[in-house]
C-alpha cells in the first residue's frame, strides 16, 4: 500500500491522480491534499479518499472549507506556505504528487524531498528554476524524481535497461498546440480563449496557453536537461500534432526508443506511481493500425520564438530561466486579461531576459530573488505599455 | 576483444556483421567462418579478417578455396555437417553468428549452444523449428540468445529494464512487402523477380519471397513466441511499409515502447554484438521531421494467408511449425524455378500441414523426420500435379 500526498489536487493532475488512486484501492492511499480555491471539489475529494490532512493556499479558503466540512470530518485543515509545507512534509506519505501548477509548487517541492519523500513530478517550474539545487537534495536525501509530463515520463520509459553513455539525444515531441499551422498574420489576432482549444489534451489554462506559444516544450527542453543530466544541446524538439509518440530517446547507435500511448495524463502518473512495475489501467488501447498515420515536422522558431528563448535561457543556464518562467507567468497572465497580443509574449520575455545578470550556481534565494526581479521587470514593461 | 564466429558469412547478414567488425578492430575479431557456394567472396573475407577456421557447406567447395588460397595461409579449412558443426563448437568463439538461411541453420546453431557460446540468432528456423528445445539447451548451458532479426532486436530493445509480467503483447511490425497494395488478381500474375524487390531491406532471395508473401512475418511470430515464451495469442503483427518503426511492446497499461531506425541491418547486429552497450555505428541517422509521416495499417490475411497458417501452425505448436517451414522452403525453391504460381503458395502449404500428425514436445530426432517428411510431401504434391 502506497501512501500518497498531492499538491494540487484539484487541478487537472491531481483529478487524473486521484482517478487513478480511486481504481486502486489495494494499492493506494491518499494521505493529504492540497488546493487553491475550488472548495467544492476539495470537499467532495476529502469525503472521498479521507485524507489525513488537506493545505489550502490561503486562510479565506481554509476558512470556507472547515464552514463546508460536516463537523466530524476528521481532517486536520492547514493553509498558507507554512500550511503547504506542512502537508509537502506529512510524516504518513511514501510519495507526494507534486502537480501544483507554475512557479508556487516550488517550495512544497523543495519541502517534500527533504522530508525524504520520492517525488512524482509534475510541476515542471521545480525543475526549471531550481533543477540542480533539486538534484543535489535528492542525491543527498536518496529518493527518487519520477516524472510524470508525458514527455518526461516517456523519455524515463526508453531509458530503463539502458546505459548513459550510450544516450545520443532526447527528442522530445510536442503537438504544436491550436495554432501550429498559423501564419504569422494569423497569430496576431488570437485570444486567449483560441490558445485553450488545445487539440488532443485537456489541461489547465496556463499550461494551455504555454502549449499554444510552445513556451511548454521550452520549459520541458530546460526541465530535461536536470532530470536526465544530460546538455541542452542533446535535447531536440520534433512537431507530432497527434500526441502519440510521447517522446524518444536516440542512441550513439542509430537506434531509437519512443514511447507512445493514447493522450491521457492516467498512463504516465500511473507509471510514476507504481515504476518499475506496471497496472491496468483500462483506458482505451492504442491501435495504429487504425490510426494508420503519424505525423511529424520540425518546430517553426520564427513562428514560435518562445521555444528558441527557452533554449537560450537553458544554455546560458544560472537563474536565466527562473526569469524566463517568470516573465512566461507574467505575460501569459496579462494575455488572459487581454492586456498584450499573443505575439507580445516572446518579445515581453526577451526584453526581460536582456535585462538580466544571470546568477551561475545560484542558491534558492538568489533564485526566488531573480523570480520577484522577473515579474516586478515584466509588470512594469507592461504596464508602462513600453513599445516591445 | 569479442570472439567471433560466423556461421554464413558470405550472405546477406554475415556481410553485414563483417562490416560492423571491420569498423570496431578493438572490440572484435573473427575467429571462423563458414560459407556455401561464394568462394570467391570467402577468399576474401579470409584475406581481410583471418580467421583460424573456415567451414564449407561441402568438400567441393572446400577444394575449390584451397587451390584459390596461397599456401602460406593458416587457416584450417573444413567441410560437410560435421565441418560445420567443428566450427560452430570451435573453442575460440566468445559468441556465434548463426546467419545460415533456412532449416541448414539450426544444426550448426545447436552445436554451438552445446559448446556454451553465446548466439547472435538471424537464423529464425532455429526457434521455428526448435524453440522449446533451443530454449532448454541454452538454459542449461547458461548461454544468451540475442535476437539479430530487426524486430525481434527491436524488441528485445523495448524489453530491457522492464517486468515480463508487465507485457500485454508485442507487436511486429511488417513492410508488407512489394505486393502489399496488390489485388488479387494482380498476385496471380506475379513472378519470383517480382517478389525480389523488397521496398526497403536488401536480403537473400529466399527471405525475399517470404516478405512478399508474408510468411517471413509468420515464421517471425513463432519465433517470437520462443524467443520471449510468450503465446501466440500475445503477438500481433502490424504493417508498417516504410519498415522505420522496427517492432513494438505494449504494457497492461495501455503504453507502448517502440524500436525505431533506418532500416540497416548493421544497427540489429552491433546491437546483439555489444549489448547491453552500443557502439557508433556512423550510419547516416533517422530524422522524422524530414520523414513526415509514418504510415500503418491492419494486415489483409486473405491476400496473404501465409500469415494466417503460420498462426495457425504456431497455435498447434509441436511439430507443426517445422511443417510449415519445410513446406515453404520446398514452394519457394519451386517458386523460384517456376514450377508453381505466387498463389499455389500458400495452398500447398495449407496441404501439407493438413496431413501432418503433429508430435508435442518433439525430440530433435521428431522435428528432422518432420522436416524431411514435409520437403518429400510438398515436393511429391507439386510434382504430381495434384490440384491444390
Amino acid at each position: 500500500m502506497k501512501k500518497i500526498t498531492i499538491l494540487g489536487s484539484t487541478g487537472s493532475i491531481g483529478r487524473s491522480s486521484l482517478d487513478i488512486i480511486e481504481k486502486n484501492p489495494d494499492l493506494f492511499q491518499v494521505v493529504a491534499l492540497t488546493a487553491g480555491r475550488n472548495i467544492q471539489l476539495l470537499k467532495k475529494q476529502i469525503e472521498k479518499f479521507r485524507p489525513s490532512m488537506v493545505g489550502l493556499s490561503n486562510k479565506e479558503s481554509a476558512r470556507k472549507l472547515r464552514e463546508n466540512l460536516p463537523a466530524k470530518t476528521k481532517v486536520k485543515i492547514v493553509s498558507s506556505k507554512e500550511g503547504l509545507n506542512e502537508v509537502a512534509s506529512f510524516h504518513a506519505a511514501d510519495i507526494v504528487i507534486s502537480a501544483i501548477s507554475g512557479s508556487a509548487g516550488l517550495i512544497p517541492t523543495l519541502t517534500a524531498i527533504d522530508a525524504g519523500k520520492d517525488i512524482a513530478l509534475a510541476n515542471k517550474e521545480t525543475m526549471v528554476m531550481a533543477g540542480d539545487l533539486v538534484n543535489a537534495k535528492a542525491r543527498e536525501k536518496n529518493i527518487k524524481i519520477l516524472p510524470v509530463d508525458s514527455e518526461h515520463n516517456a523519455i524515463f520509459q526508453c531509458l530503463q535497461g539502458q546505459q548513459r553513455e550510450n544516450i545520443h539525444k532526447i527528442i522530445l515531441t510536442a503537438s504544436g498546440g491550436p495554432f501550429l499551422n498559423y501564419s504569422q498574420k494569423q497569430l496576431k489576432a488570437v485570444t486567449f480563449q483560441d490558445a485553450l482549444h488545445h487539440p488532443n489534451w485537456k489541461m489547465g489554462k496556463k499550461i494551455s496557453i504555454d502549449s499554444s506559444s510552445m513556451m511548454n516544450k521550452g520549459l520541458e527542453v530546460i526541465e530535461a536537461r536536470w532530470l536526465f543530466n544530460l546538455d541542452i544541446s542533446r535535447i531536440d524538439v520534433l512537431i507530432h500534432p497527434q500526441s502519440i509518440v510521447h517522446s524518444l530517446v536516440e542512441f550513439i547507435d542509430g537506434s531509437l526508443l519512443a514511447q507512445m500511448g493514447i493522450p491521457d495524463m492516467r498512463i504516465p502518473i500511473a507509471y510514476a506511481l507504481t515504476y518499475p512495475a506496471r497496472i491496468h489501467t483500462h483506458l482505451p488501447r492504442l491501435d495504429l493500425g487504425k490510426i494508420k498515420h503519424l505525423e511529424f515536422q520540425k518546430p517553426d522558431i520564427k513562428r514560435f520564438p518562445c521555444l528558441k528563448l527557452a533554449y537560450e535561457a537553458g544554455i546560458c543556464g544560472g537563474t536565466m530561466p527562473v526569469v524566463l518562467n517568470a516573465a512566461n507567468e507574467i505575460a501569459v497572465e496579462m494575455f488572459i486579461k487581454g492586456a498584450i497580443n499573443f505575439v507580445d509574449l516572446p518579445r515581453i520575455i526577451d526584453k526581460v531576459l536582456d535585462k538580466h545578470d544571470s546568477v551561475k550556481t545560484p542558491t534558492l534565494e538568489d533564485i526566488l530573488t531573480a523570480d520577484e526581479w522577473a515579474r516586478a521587470q515584466t509588470r512594469e514593461l507592461i504596464e508602462r505599455n513600453i513599445s516591445w
